[in-house]
Formats: C-alpha cells, sequence, structure tokens
C-alpha cells in the first residue's frame, strides 16, 4: 500500500520531540508552560513555518499553524493534540497527533494540493493537568468549559500561576481563545489502552467518548477487637465493603459493551491487624458511551450498595465527586474515518475513549472525531510507552485522507 | 445473695486507682514503667502492707504480695494480673483483677480465715506493650517464652531501655523471675468483649485462650487506565482481593462456634481513582480455641485464595506473620469456677479468651483459669471502658471462692 505521507519523516519528527525534555527511562519530561515545553513548542513552530504556515497564539497560549485554503475565509480544518507531558510521560501521548497533523500538512505540499478550506495544526496548553490542574485546559477554555480568567489564574504545585508562565515564555497571546472559527476538528492519538493490540486491529474509529460518573462511598461498621468479638456480632464495614467492590465489578460486565466500572482507591479505617475495620472509604469509576445507561448503571450501583449495606449491619452514605457527560463525536466524520480505512485495507474497528482528550471538550462546540492507533501493552502515562513506525503511519495516512476531505468541502 | 467479699471496698479502691495517672476523657494513663505506673505500684503495696501482707519483687519487676499459709513451705496460689494502661486506657483492664485478688485477701481477715497454702496477688510487668513492645512482658519471663535479658534490654519508644527503667523506679527486685514457685494462678480480667452482656449473662467460665495465626497477603494483577481498559481485558488485583476478604469472613461463619477470621489491614495501589489496581496488601488473623481447627482453617484459607486469585487472572503470595497455639484452661479450675457460679446463682457460660492475657502465659507453666465479668458495650483499650459495682463484685466473689478452696487443696 502507497500511504500519502511519508512514514520515515514523521517518525523522525517524533524522535526529534522526544530529545526534548528527555525522560531518564527513554520517555519524555514536558510538563505544561516549562522551559521544556517552550522548547518543543518552538521546535513545532520552526517545522511548521518551514512547511509555509502562518502562527496564531490564543490568550490561553493554544497555538494554532495554519496551511492557508484557496478560499481563506472559511473557517479551518483543525487537527492537533498536546506536546505537554506527564512527569515521567511517553514520546506520543498527545505529541503523535500534532506531528500526525504537521506530517499532514507536509504531505499536502509534497502533493502541490491547496484545499479550499484553511488547515491548521492545533497545540492545545496544558492537556495533561500535572503541573496545573485540571487537566485539557486548553482546549476548555476554547469549548467554554473554563473561564479565561480561572485559567489564566491557575496555580501549579510549585506555585506558579498560568498567566504569568504565559508571558514569561512568550506564549500570552492576543488571538481570542473563545471565538477561535473552526469547520472540524481531527485528533490522532495513541490508543493508551489495550483493546487494539490484543485484537490485533491497526485502528481505532473512535465514535466518543465515556461519559464518566465518579463517586465516593463511606461505609460505617462497628470498630471492634478482633479477639473478644464473635463473629455473629460484628459489623463489618470492610466486608461489606469488599461485597460492594466485587458487585460493582459485575455490574460492569452485567451491563456489558463499553461499562467500565472501577474502585481505584479503598481506604479502611483503624488500619490496624487485630481491629475489625469500622469504617472504609473508597472511589467508584462508572464509564459508558450512552448518558441513559450511565443512568441506570448509577442507579443499580446505589440500590446494590444499600443492601450490601444493610444486610452486614452497616451504614452506608454515596457523595457524588465528578462527572463528565457522554460525548458521542460527528457522524459523518466517524463514517468517514470508517470508510477510508476499509479502501486503505487497514483493518478497524469502532472503539470508544476511555480516556480524556483535547477532542472530548472541542466535540462541544465543533463537528469532531478521533483516530486511535495501537500503543504496545496498552501502556501510556509511563515513559515505556511505544508504538511502532508503522501503525503511525497508517493513522497519519486515514487523518490526512480525512482531513484533505473535510477542507474540500467533502464530508456533509 | 450475700458476698464473701465487700462491693463497696472493691468499688473504692478501683476508683482511688483511677486517680493515678488519670486519662483526659475520664480513663487512665498509666504506662508501664512510667512514674504513673510507679505510683499505682506504690497505692497497691500500701493496700497490701496494710492487709498484713510481705511483698517480694521479682528480676522483672513482677511484685507479688504474700498473705502467708499454714503450711507456709507450699507454694501460693497466686491471683492477679497488671497495672499498667494503655496511652488512653481504661480504668479496670487489668487494674480489675489486680484489685479483685487484693478485695479476696482483705476479706480472708474480715473472716479470719488462714488458708493451708499462701496465697499471692501479682502485679505483672507490662502487660499492655504500648510503651515496650511486644506486650505481656514480665509473665512471659516467668512462663520462659522470653529470657530475661531479651527483656531487660528492650528499648522503650521513648528510648528508654527497661532495665534502666526497673532501677531507676526501684523495681529492679532479686527474686528470680524464673522460678516462681505457684500452685494455680487465677486472673479476673473485664472480657473486652460484647459477648456476656448482649447475652445478658453476669459471669464468664474461660474454658482458654484462642490460637492465633497470622498472615500477609499480597495480590498481584495489573495496573491499568480505567478508561480506557475494558472489564474484559482486566486484571483486577483489588477485585480479587475483595473476594477473598469475603471468603474469609464466611470461612469464619461457616467453621462456626469460638472461630473468628479478620482482615483489619487493606492497603491498595497504585490508590488513583481511575488506575485499575495492580496489587493489593492484607492481613489475615484467624482464631479458634483448637489447633487442630485452626490448622484446617489455615488450610481453607489457602485453597480459597489461591482459587480466587486464579480465577481473577492474579497471582497471590501468603507470608506467616505470628502465630500463637490455643491454650487450654486447667479442667479442675475451670469446672471449679462454674460449680461456684452456679452454686452463687450467678448466671454463667463457657467463653474462649480472644485477647492476650498474663494468664495464657503463665497457662505454659502452672494449672491456671480466668474470670470474666461484663464490659459495657465491649468498649476496651478506651478511655470510655466502664463496668458496673455490681459485675465486679460478682467476679471477686467467685475468686474468692476458687482461691480459698484451690489454697485448701480442695480441687484436684
Amino acid at each position: 500500500m502507497t500511504l500519502p505521507i511519508s512514514q520515515s519523516r514523521l517518525w523522525d519528527s517524533l524522535m526529534e520531540m522526544a530529545t526534548i525534555g528527555p525522560g531518564d527511562q527513554g520517555g519524555s519530561r514536558r510538563l505544561a508552560l516549562t522551559d521544556e515545553d517552550r522548547a518543543g513548542r518552538e521546535a513545532f513552530i520552526q517545522w511548521c513555518q518551514a512547511a509555509g504556515c502562518t502562527i496564531n497564539i490564543d490568550q490561553v497560549g493554544n497555538v494554532f499553524a495554519r496551511r492557508a485554503g484557496s478560499d481563506d475565509s472559511l473557517p479551518p480544518v483543525v487537527m492537533g493534540s498536546h506536546l505537554d507531558t506527564q512527569p515521567t510521560g511517553g514520546r506520543f501521548d498527545g505529541v503523535y497527533g500534532v506531528l500526525a497533523g504537521l506530517e499532514v500538512l507536509r504531505s499536502l505540499n509534497d502533493h502541490g494540493i491547496t484545499t479550499r478550506h484553511p488547515i491548521e495544526v492545533a497545540v492545545w496548553t496544558n492537556e495533561e493537568g500535572s503541573r496545573f490542574s485540571p487537566p485539557m485546559m486548553g482546549s476548555g477554555v476554547v469549548a467554554g468549559v473554563f473561564s479565561l480568567q480561572e485559567i489564566l489564574d491557575a496555580k501549579a504545585q510549585d506555585g506558579a500561576r498560568l498567566g504569568d508562565e504565559l508571558e514569561r515564555l512568550g506564549y500570552a497571546g492576543t488571538t481570542s481563545a473563545t471565538d477561535h472559527p473552526m469547520a472540524a476538528y481531527l485528533e490522532a492519538h495513541i490508543e493508551q489502552g489495550p483493546v487494539l493490540e490484543v485484537e490485533g486491529v491497526l485502528l481505532g474509529v473512535v465514535s466518543g467518548a465515556q461519559g464518566q460518573r465518579w463517586f465516593e462511598v463511606t461505609v460505617i461498621g462497628q470498630e471492634a477487637h478482633a479477639g473478644p468479638t464473635p463473629m455473629r456480632l460484628r459489623r463489618d464495614a470492610l466486608v461489606a465493603a469488599a461485597r460492594m467492590v466485587d458487585r460493582i465489578h459485575q455490574l460492569g460486565h452485567s451491563i456489558g459493551g463499553d461499562a467500565c466500572t472501577t474502585v481505584g482507591i479503598l481506604d479502611v479505617l483503624p488500619h490496624s491487624r487485630n481491629v475489625i475495620p469500622g469504617k472504609v472509604w473508597f472511589t467508584v469509576d462508572l464509564r459508558h458511551p450512552q448518558d441513559s445507561v450511565l443512568a441506570e448503571m448509577e442507579a443499580q450501583f446505589r440500590a446494590m450498595v444499600a443492601e450490601v449495606a444493610e444486610q452486614a449491619g452497616c451504614s452506608v452514605s454515596i457523595a457524588p465527586f465528578w462527572d463528565f457527560p457522554a460525548t458521542p463525536f460527528a457522524p459523518s466524520l466517524v463514517d468517514y474515518i470508517e470508510a477510508s480505512a476499509k479502501k486503505m485495507g487497514l483493518s478497524h474497528r469502532r472503539i470508544v475513549s476511555g480516556a480524556g482528550h483535547d477532542a472530548v471538550y472541542i466535540a462541544r462546540k465543533v463537528p469532531t472525531a478521533m483516530i486511535f492507533i495501537p500503543c504496545i501493552e496498552g501502556i501510556s502515562h509511563n515513559e515505556a510507552e511505544d508504538i511502532t513506525p508503522q501503525d503511525a503511519a497508517h493513522g497519519a495516512a486515514v487523518l490526512y485522507r480525512t482531513a484533505l476531505a473535510a477542507a474540500n468541502g467533502e464530508i456533509a
């Protein structure tokens, strides 16, 4: 198969970016709005300028590299992702989507194609949320999830104010962050999960992002000495919580499909070998791509927890902690990506994004889709994160076809 | 019912001892071999001397108040317990057994009785194990569980050496700690559990102490992102551990009787809301009064853990942490206590001691038994620990009858 993009040029760019802010274990460390992040942005900007792009920086430091269209008054088709990383991050999370976008622009140049709409590659500020919390700040301001001012005033763990860091690094732009025109948004990304690799599929056609509902559960029993307290007189908060953990897991299985249910933290009090636990606190993370199913999952979870607590003689309270609505992507874009993969002979499957991405916020404003490529053993947020040059090229090729069609107004 | 002892005198002594090293919340704070512990010992010694006793202190600081017998060459019948407390301890744990013993001596004086064997009241050094670890040091040296030298060299959390503290306080005695003659040992104690109160029973006839086997279990699964990892591809260490916790609890119920099974500590790694736990570590405490049943419980526990881990796609390891053999008490003494309670018209039941006591070590060398009285809501190791004067008097009356019979050679 002849690809419309250059696998080696894309790979070389990925490897060169990885030399900026290298990690100790072969990964990357470019925390948002540090000197390393600036160096990464500057390499990207130089490459884009060399490819004939103009650069715009908005008020929250998002970078847009623009390739003019034949009708440059039309809103651009935007590709992109982020260049910041976790403290011990990988070389591909985010970076791949940015440099696959650059590779699309370079390939359009190679082929001498002028699109009707302009095409842009976006670098969103602070996707990871490691240095400044919460994550996905740049795309969140663009989508209206956060106000510009609250994000400029955000404080890093090291005490720095985000707005001051933008000034210091030269990324306090003047373009409006809340009024950036976009005809469509496309983001290529590593899967960050094991599904494509396990199934031997080359390309993930992302149909949308999981809705998420997070809770905190507190189980109260009766703290008592493990020796003199017979089994029949116990109200053991850990036994009750353990049954809930198992039932929460069963709930995910019984709903099936893309349903995910996870207990990630569980703390036991008083935390002594020979004391029956009197209190257990744990977190619950429920996910599904349809809000209606998610609501049903929450209802089943609540009923089950109450039932298990009562059987164990314990009391229980459930506090909502955070939630995120299910985000379906634009069907016409998703269909086009699927058709492109098929036409190119790439094995593919529909997949739901379980993790957060800039695309999930941008989808609230603009027709959006994502393309996933396999990552080895599903490992991400880890310096060992890895992909193959071939898989990277396949994703960039589908991105090329989709962006080109969108920029020529060929996707309804 | 006319009791052979004085309820008011016993209660007054308990309340007076509680004024020495008072806690902030109405309990007591007399940590082993502190100035407060010395003050408690000195009050006890003065009361015993006023009752005509001679005082001996052994090499590990155990105090023996001796009332002569008509044949003073016979080994004494010893009653006792401890005067040291937890940092936020109650007024009765240990103290009750010591002062019930004193009340027996005072009552023998009242009745003008001379027993054939001498009778002693023992105060054992550092039963609680709070300031110096492990617990039950004084009785442990007497029983040969610990060497005298290792205990004298023990270091407190505050850095003090136990032998030096004995010197400082004037309790480095010269009587041999390992060669103290005893015809029998009797210890009255609060139950420290809820059974007697829940069943409305006045007296616990303690048939022995639980054997204990403690373990540490490590479950290894696969740490992964809670979003992009489908349920079918997970190896969730917490789900596996939760099933084990439930099954360990079921094991205690299915063995029945006095079997106790407890998971008191459970730690989850990496301890993040949206990461599937890759590792869980937890403690297991199995107890039963018969070693053969305890061995069967351990075998069932091990088989269950291996089965659950395999079903969950996890690996598991079990490390023994500590064990303590089951300790049956002397049948003749236990029967006599039971018969006495019956003769006095006190409701009673056989009960197994789930907690450690000095009697459990002394039982390794000398015919031993214990008498439990109810404690309110089973609360102990807590300043709120409480009993009633009537319950205290009932226990002391049974102790009186049993000690008198034993000291006259009337118990086989």
